[in-house]
């Protein structure tokens, strides 16, 4: 298939905004306060591999958490080389370990070399193949950023190996890994040292999903849960477990790129519409039910209990912009940009140091106060309502660190014929037909403008947001009508030009299909891509009892107050108190409040509280 | 404590009316379709003592599914004996089979002596004490009913067994048992007998319990869940198991009657207040979770999941009316009404054979189809959608049949000074102040008559149902005004009087607490005592899209079609479909309709249905 392919970071450098805000938070904050939580909770020991003298047992899965570290670790030293001394230190250490126990015929995994030897590549839940995906990632990352070529010739080691055990010998206990991963790694490793034969890889560990005899399901006899119903050629819906599945889907979409496989193509097309059309929250956020963590059906998207774990965020993007590449729609940026003010910032709190594993859409305290009244069994699973610097399954919070340390990976696609600007990212980019410098004030007015300078095209393309209902355009402050087509505006521009864009930026109330049960009367309110929420800080508890009119947005004030974005402020109205149990509906009454409604993912910042997305219709 | 005695079923004949309907579809029907499936699952062979030549397992609680369905056959034995032959005999058998296999030391447990010997009064959770207190009401009623004694011989020596092993050697691995019910049955032996040991014998397992070290909470460390937290003299507000915890608390209503103590009142009014007020459903119902079937916090009421077993029905009715022997307090008849129109009735299909075990307040199939796509874990327990015959844990159809075979207990009160009409009943009551005869067409048309023959008081009291607005009183044909007071109304008479009661019913929606989360923004329609709902088989998949306006009363028809009670047909709104998931609310569009309420009892007896109780308000 044709494919495009997005402007790489390392040639963006974001400039003063709002996501150079938050790249800088990652790069400041995050980052080294996950490498205290790990270094504390014994995953950078694991992969010194010294269980034998520290005797912190390493976990399945802490190789992989190190990994997505290192990985980001990687991008920043692309930028800021010094910025990263002690960090890369700290990655040359782990390098040399992982040299020193990397065993004669390739195996690398820190749980099953020093804990459970005898059951590698036993079972494919135990994220053997997952680990090794990460760590793959992360060696092509630091190979790029270094030049240094140690860390990639360890996992070309291990790749070795296992080529040899599961596409030579066939001598593992299963064909493909439990968890998803591996695939796309394979691809980009591919991609990264031309070698036919990590494609061959990939495509073989695709290809057996769903194909082969010898798997069992991971979930029970529930061979949907691991994706493993259906072979990729005939995928038709998104289901199971939500990371795994959007890492296969990205594989997938990966495969199809290096293949020109259009069926792929189109099975993914199906996905992405059964995902952004009926099992995804107005956050970008996927996964209804803690229950493995996983797609369920249709409609299906309670709030309170709602999973949309922080990794999903950013598999969503890494799927998202894997379609870009394969088709020019906008609902790949559409998606791109809901996920990343909403479902991605949530995931982190605003200072930086602690994350979400899961992203609730509603959070009612009094639901974990009938916790203490009976006990924990049955239950069903509440997310944890403030979010924490470290979690024992602690995939998140590195996944977070790499995403945002390569954020100048989705701004700006190269069509060839032209380049399209994606994001509204504030940043210069360089391109091979020429510099663009980006500014935007779009979340917060709606604003933004791109710059060209020695553009060697004759026409640049723009993605208009899906929640623009006015475009206005200036084209060097001269108003001009661009084409529209398909969620794109294009202009002709010449060698030097400014273009200013205002998409008409204010406050909608939105609703979702009556088919999705818990926001039916109810209405969310948007600003633009933003999503916003209302929490009891500021509204009183019990925010159920809050009713809106639609009108009220004709009444409605902002103030620049979260981070930098504003806080809308509407008229609604509470139900009064009762004493009653049960009374008749005329004695029922409701008193005006104005009620403060804050960008949703600057949630759960001010304490525990309770917080609502979808508030009830008057 | 003063106490009162309603007048006993075995002065009161049940005539012609929807009571008459449903006591004898229990007689003719249920009870009959209960021995069926008891005989088929082995219950019977549990009493026989046959393991050994059949092999079936009895299960611990055998002994009392069984018990509760003698003592069905024994009230029923006392008005139509003839009718009860072949019943009786089966009794007969099971009570030779007991009386050979007792124990020469007087246990006697078919599980415990058959399967589990070792595990005899070891752990208080096996449910022995459970057992016994079944088979002390049985065989109290059997004695009653035939006068034959064999069957209480048997239960008063296993009653000096569990003295000694209880009170006098402390020999068991626990003081009081894991389900309350020997309490009461001991109060009832002690009250048949005379036999002061046996209100002592109560007494201990009602004030151990919360008040000794050697008990074991239930529930891992949750003294809560089993009532272990407080002691009966510091009894605050209800909590744990709900029949455990409601049976409980009829045995401490037994006490204070016995002893005078008004401190166990006076927790008993807190304990009752905390449940009408914070923890029952409009149907009566109780138990907020399937989470060992308890009540959680006030105000946690959930619809889709709530709990509310038959068993709660019945032990709603034996609490409030023990509650209304130590005071006359309008909310216990109130109370008792509410139950038995919709919590009670919607325990038993229309045709009398199956049962419900939970009582949900609202079915959504769809939330059933999400268990297609995700392994059986971690779920929120859903109740099933359908009554069925029998279940492996059969506590509530044997209940169901003792109850309504001793109905006529909760008719009238003998006051000492004069007679108290409770529940609105068609019946003939022969008092010692002479014979009372009522006729009701109460909810259907809200009106009763009472008519009292050769009466020797003065004056007469009847209860004023909660919804009554209006009441219109005719004495011989002429209207009066009664005195009213707290919630009933007096009337003098003389020895021969016809009184008509109309209490002008009408359809009413009914709001819930604003603290009820589950239905803020809902109403509930009410027409007098019965609980309406919708059904999809009438108006639609997906309820929660239909909205109403309190105003549609004013177009409300009626149809008398369900169970000889009116349908309610009402204007509605119904959200129409739109393709997005999300949407600007601007495009959300409604379409008119007509939504058809029937009785909440009388659902999910035309196939697998939508159900809804609360339904949204525009």
């Amino acid at each position: 298939m044709k494919t495009v392919d997005f402007i790489p970071f390392q040639s963006v450098t974001l400039t003063d905004g709002f996501w150079k805000d938050r790249s800088d938070l990652n790069k400041n904050v995050s980052l080294s306060n996950v490498r205290l939580r790990f270094e504390e909770s014994g995953r950078f020991d694991a992969l010194r591999f010294n269980y034998a003298e520290t005797g912190k047992k390493p976990h399945i899965f802490f190789d992989s958490d190190v990994a997505k570290w290192i990985e980001a670790v990687a991008y920043l030293m692309e930028k800021d080389p010094i910025g990263m001394r002690e960090h890369e230190a700290l990655c040359e250490e782990l390098i040399d370990c992982m040299e020193r126990a990397q065993r004669p015929d390739g195996y690398l995994n820190s749980e099953h070399q020093q804990v459970s030897p005898h059951l590698i590549f036993s079972n494919r839940d135990r994220h053997e193949l997952y680990c090794a995906g990460h760590l793959i990632e992360a060696a092509i990352a630091y190979h790029k950023a270094t030049g240094r070529d140690r860390f990639l010739a360890i996992m070309e080691r291990y790749c070795d190996l296992i080529e040899r055990v599961f596409l030579l010998e066939g001598s593992a206990q299963f064909m493909t890994p439990g968890h998803e991963e591996i695939e796309l790694a394979l691809i980009k490793l591919y991609r990264h040292t031309k070698k036919e034969k990590y494609l061959k890889m990939a495509r073989f560990f695709l290809e057996m999903r769903g194909n082969n005899e010898k798997d069992k399901p991971i979930y029970e006899d529930n061979r949907f849960g691991s994706q493993d119903d259906v072979d990729i050629r005939h995928l038709e819906s998104a289901n199971g477990h939500c990371v795994r599945a959007l890492y296969l889907y990205s594989g997938i979409a990966d495969l199809a790129a290096e293949t020109d496989d259009f069926l792929l193509f189109e099975n993914l097309e199906k996905v992405f519409s059964d995902i952004t059309n009926q099992k995804m929250y107005i956050t970008g956020g996927i996964g209804s039910t803690p229950t493995t963590e996983s797609f369920t059906v249709p409609y299906d998207l309670p709030n309170r209990t709602a999973y949309t774990e922080s990794c999903c965020a950013v598999a969503m993007m890494m799927f998202t912009s894997r379609m870009r590449r394969l088709s020019k729609q906008a609902k790949y940026g559409h998606l791109a940009e809901r996920v990343l003010y909403n479902a991605m910032l949530s995931s982190t709190s605003l200072d930086g140091k602690s994350f979400f594993y899961e992203n609730p859409l509603e959070i009612a305290l009094e639901e974990y106060g009938r916790e203490v009244a009976v006990p924990r069994r049955q239950h069903a699973r509440l997310p944890i309502t403030q979010r924490v610097e470290v979690f024992s399954c602690s995939c998140c919070p590195p996944n977070i660190n790499r995403f945002f340390a390569h954020l100048g990976d989705y701004i700006c696609v190269d069509e060839g014929d032209g380049l399209c600007i994606e994001q509204y990212i504030s940043a210069k980019v360089n391109t091979p037909h020429g510099s663009i410098t980006l500014t935007e004030d779009y979340a917060r007015e709606g604003k933004a403008r791109i710059v060209g300078s020695g553009y060697t095209k004759d026409t640049i393309s723009f993605r208009v947001p899906e929640w623009c209902k006015e475009l206005t355009v200036l084209l060097d402050g001269k108003s001009v009508n661009p084409t529209l087509c398909e969620g794109y505006a294009y202009l002709s521009v010449g060698e030097h030009f400014c273009i200013d864009l205002d998409f008409h930026i204010f406050p909608t109330f939105i609703c979702a299909n009556p088919m999705v049960r818990d926001n039916v009367g109810r209405v969310a309110l948007m600003r633009g891509p933003v999503v916003y929420c209302i929490e009891s800080v500021d509204n009183g508890a019990r925010l159920n009892r809050i009713a809106v009119s639609t009108n009220a947005l004709a009444e409605a004030t902002e103030e620049l107050d979260f981070h930098s974005l504003y806080s809308v402020t509407l008229p609604a109205t509470r139900l009064k108190n009762n004493p009653s149990l049960y009374f008749d509906a005329s004695k029922s009454a409701c008193e005006p409040m104005r009620i403060k409604c804050i960008p949703y993912f600057a949630f759960a910042n001010r304490g525990e509280s309770d917080m609502l997305v979808w508030i009830r219709r008057k």
